[in-house]
């Protein structure tokens, strides 16, 4: 037999024609590609549309494939980048730019394993698609609680590894708290079975939560078990404006102490958020008959059948109204108006996107001092970005804004991004200077390595190297990502 | 300077006289008990009575205090004992029989280092008492609902070391799931300032989660971020009477499916538990006119002011009072009839205590299964230990039973703990079988070593050693347990 070496763009890489042949064998020809145009959309990153190359991309239909790949790429040396539904923002699940690293897609792993709808559990498998996932729960008459905006392609196996957070976190808290048990494959292809479905289990150093927002870099999650929730009963949307983000955090104090368990989202949106909504996304219009300056997408929920939730949040707004916090309101009185606030919100990030300019920041402070950073972080772009036009929203009630911002006018094009890195590094100074966070929900992929060696300590970086170096001793995992 | 060597039990230790002065120079003579008299609490273990020996007992009253002193140890190979309240039950804090072990207890570090209510954070060093953190949240308004019987005396570090359960766990979670940061100090002394007070937080891998619950084996947590909640508004007690562990397991579908989000416990309580308090403990007596042969104690809790949780609770039990559900039921009308009830559920361990002849075991098994588990495994204990009185009861809601048993009558004494392994590998084997844990909030201490060896698999094993090794190459923190 001849073995061959693939050529990489950078140079010769370890993959052969023995390894690609070895993991043909094990995966069959329907879970190998090789063809370019079969590649492609495993090798783009989704956000900056930039495209890399790999020597094939693999798709495992069971765990012991996983394995078996996994073994044949660590005899190898040769790296392996998991894949979910390649969502991510941060340039994770997208090989390097050497070209040698070979693609591992969860895709065709999507079974339910097991429902249990008496241990309120859900067993899948990675690349199950998270919209999927919820569906399954919901035709048992459960919930799974993850939503977010990719929720229609992006997979279980990915939301895990990224420990994803999204508009539910307030009340059910990141994907990390959504879970029970893992199973994943190892560098060296063997398998951690750690699939129990127990709300209490002391046994032991808690592996799970070491794969769980790793990155795929210290293992390949390939099956979980999800915890499920009672479906809310009673559910209620409101839009409500106000004068400033400082009146926004402080109604969601009030909303806290008034029916703290009652909040599912508390979302804080910028007018300017709305503005770019109604120029960019055809049919959109303004709920309210006047223009405010912020707003917040409030949602209620209750399991509790009969909870009046309407009345708890009139009377919330009264008091609101009384102290001049809040300036004016709309409750959904339909499933239907309740989607059209939240389409609002949604279309935020496609609106962004549509202009070709943007400038982003997933940021979290401690959640009081939301209003602060907002107000600080503002006075920052006017100075050094006087073209900036600022489009802030997100999840205020978890402390996490998307801290962005377009060109005032679309004329500008690329020359707005000019100093992008610049602002950066003064916003994520000042989320530092705030005990915050320069990455709240997205992670570090290959995009904000430098900021984690800039904003963490050298203590936190090197406890971080020992456990890859440990797990990962020959580094073929998700290789040049997080670290 | 004369250097002498400390004289263990066993043999000569690696505790010199220039390491007891450097660890005084550091801490101060308050800091250091020397004396067999001043050490003894440090040494008991509480379950067992075994008492242990050891050079000194290091009370540091700093961070940089406990970093110095692990240098040293670290240094000079010398094996640390991390200790809290030292209330744990699987001889997790006291050192090994070598003697040659120092006790490093956290006791002296219990201040409050910042309570931000707006955040709903507080930040307390690890030596502080579960009760005084539970206090300094009531005082500003907010709840810390972690909670369990030995609150008065075990240490929120204690607490996060071994991921503590306790009765709440049903609406809060574990206690890992109560932490937002930590601060911890590392083999060699170095100090991982871990404290950041996010919600979100996506920078790397998890490392909290890593500390928490590894029973002071790869570091020891100093200080931490603990979430506070909104404070109950209402809460209502019931003391629910049924004819079986099943019936007790579809009660609590019942009330999942009605109030979910509203249950504060769910406690099983077999007839046999009630009676040997009634025996054991003066002044107690059944709440109710007849006997039956199983009970709920359920405690619903909103925080949501207003919330009729009476007129649902009734609505529950009529609903299973028509299915044959449910037997007989008490709701408490007062805060006194409440307290009445869950002293009679919080006196079961101290009136087991009393018969001096326990057999006990931590278990959890998927909730759906929990009558299944109890079914099963009474049939084991009828078959294997005739003598034996079934004293089953703990947190149904999780899983999790405290699976005891007693003497039938007293005078059996020590010989009734005679066939307490055999019981325990039957018991334990039939949790596994049954997807489970043999050890759900206790922890494996120095107690359940070979249990974790039988009980989980290799490669769990070796992946839990990796991490032991990467992160104390040395082996000198609370050495001997765990693994």
């Amino acid at each position: 037999m001849t073995n061959t070496t693939f050529k990489s763009p950078s140079g010769a890489s370890n993959v052969t024609s023995v390894l690609i042949d070895a993991i043909r064998k094990t995966v069959g020809n329907k879970g190998c590609l090789l063809e370019p145009d079969d590649m492609a959309v495993y090798l783009t990153d989704r956000r900056s549309a930039l495209v890399r190359s790999a020597p094939l991309v693999v798709r495992p239909a069971t765990t012991q494939e996983v394995s078996e790949v996994l073994r044949l790429c660590h005899e190898a040396n040769v790296g392996v980048v998991p894949q979910g539904g390649n969502t991510g923002l941060v340039e994770g699940s997208v090989p390097d730019i050497s070209g040698g690293q070979i693609v591992l897609s969860l895709s065709r792993m999507r079974s339910v394993r097991e429902l249990d709808v008496s241990n309120a559990t859900l067993t899948v498998e990675a690349g199950a698609v998270l919209a999927d996932v919820q569906r399954a729960a919901d035709d048992a008459g459960m919930l799974f609680p993850l939503s977010l905006a990719a929720e229609g392609s992006c997979q279980i196996g990915g939301n895990l590894s990224t420990n994803a957070g999204g508009t539910a976190v307030i009340r059910y808290g990141n994907a990390r708290d959504l879970v029970l048990g893992i199973e994943a494959v190892l560098s060296d292809g063997r398998i951690w079975n750690g699939l129990r479905a127990l709300r209490k289990d002391n046994t032991g150093y808690d592996l799970k939560h070491l794969f769980i927002g790793s990155e795929g870099t210290l293992g390949v999650i390939t099956a979980v078990v999800l915890k499920l929730f009672p479906k809310p009963q009673e559910q209620l949307s409101a839009l409500v404006a106000v004068a400033s983000a400082r009146d926004a955090s402080n109604f969601l104090s009030r909303c806290q102490r008034a029916c703290g368990e009652n909040i599912s989202s508390f979302e804080y949106i910028h007018r300017n958020c709305l503005e770019l909504v109604f120029e960019k996304i055809p049919g959109s219009r303004d709920p309210l008959d006047e223009v405010y300056g912020h707003y917040v997408l409030l949602e209620l929920g209750s399991s509790t059948p009969g909870t009046d939730l309407r009345a708890v949040l009139e009377t919330l707004l009264e008091e609101a109204f009384a102290a001049e916090e809040v300036e004016n309101a709309t409750i959904a009185a339909t499933i239907e108006q309740s989607n059209a606030l939240w389409k609002l919100r949604e279309d935020i990030p496609e609106a962004t996107r549509i202009t070709g300019t943007r400038i982003g920041h997933d940021v979290a402070v401690p959640v009081a001092l939301i209003a602060d950073f907002l107000e600080r972080g503002s006075a920052i772009v006017e100075r050094m970005h006087p073209s900036a036009r600022l489009i802030p929203f997100g999840h205020m009630g978890d402390g996490n804004i998307h801290f962005n911002m377009v060109a005032v006018d679309d004329a500008h094009g690329a020359s707005f991004l000019e100093p992008e890195s610049e602002i950066r590094r003064a916003i994520y100074d000042l989320v530092h200077e705030m005990g915050g966070s320069f990455s709240a929900e997205h992670g570090i992929g290959g995009l904000k390595k430098s900021d984690l060696v800039a904003y963490r300590s050298p203590v936190e970086l090197d406890l971080m190297r020992t456990l890859k170096h440990a797990l990962d001793p020959k580094n073929i995992l998700n290789p040049g990502k997080v670290l």
